[in-house]
């Protein structure tokens, strides 16, 4: 497994990056090294795009989890955190403007310095599901983190 | 990046496997390996989960990429191919049931015995965006594969 780029970041450390990125306005660049440039054609007529990125500072992890969203562990995963087996990381952000090989989005949380494995297009009609239950999260969103 | 499991599908090859999964009636089976199954705690009160898993069949690619919904040929970054740099694959899949460390889901597109790198838990709000523009794909999704 290679990174495709690097994505560069206002966070300089995970204690600075958000909870929910998505609500963040922060505006991140994704440099997509120069060799793979050619696989952006097009990628400005899409508004919104699936970034997939390796958790590099993430270091071992627990199977059961405590989150800022309740008081009881669930299960490591039923959330989002970023301490995994596989450290992978996925969000969909908002794509602004491309120059070249560099992305500038909104909505990202990765830190500076990332390693970016994938970029794919955000699909309503593939990536989107009526969800009939969403478990222990119920309800739990709405809230900030305490 | 160490595989955490592995799946179980009615797709013995790429050939057979559908091009829209979420289409699928089809069930698969996902074979968390036991060491991690205490992960997987209330993963049974999500009614879709989130699985990112290796193209393991995936060999080279090309950057310009032809798909079925177009006659023109479009940067990889832009189509879901499983022919990428770094084959990761993403699909947001029903899920039906689960016994011990097998999760039994609906939607998958994988073929047997791939691996299995992530699950999480699909979250609405913070999954899902309000697409402005879905680019050279806007209009084509609805047509089947010709």
């Amino acid at each position: 497994m290679e990174p495709i780029g690097v994505i560069h970041s206002p966070y300089k450390d995970r204690g600075e990056a958000p909870y929910q990125g998505h609500k963040s306005e922060a505006i991140s660049q994704i440099e997509v090294f120069k060799e793979f440039e050619e696989g952006l054609q097009d990628i400005e007529g899409f508004s919104h795009i699936i970034v997939i990125y390796w958790f590099h500072k993430s270091q071992g992890y627990h199977l059961l989890v405590k989150t800022p969203w309740d008081d009881i562990p669930h299960g490591l995963f039923t959330t989002r955190s970023p301490h995994r087996p596989c450290p992978l990381a996925l969000t969909v952000v908002e794509l602004l403007a491309r120059e070249k090989n560099i992305l500038k989005v909104k909505g990202l949380d990765a830190i500076d310095g990332t390693p970016l494995l994938d970029i794919k297009p955000y699909i309503p009609e593939v990536d989107e599901r009526w969800v009939a239950k969403s478990g222990w999260l119920a309800g739990k969103l709405g809230k900030e983190r305490t």
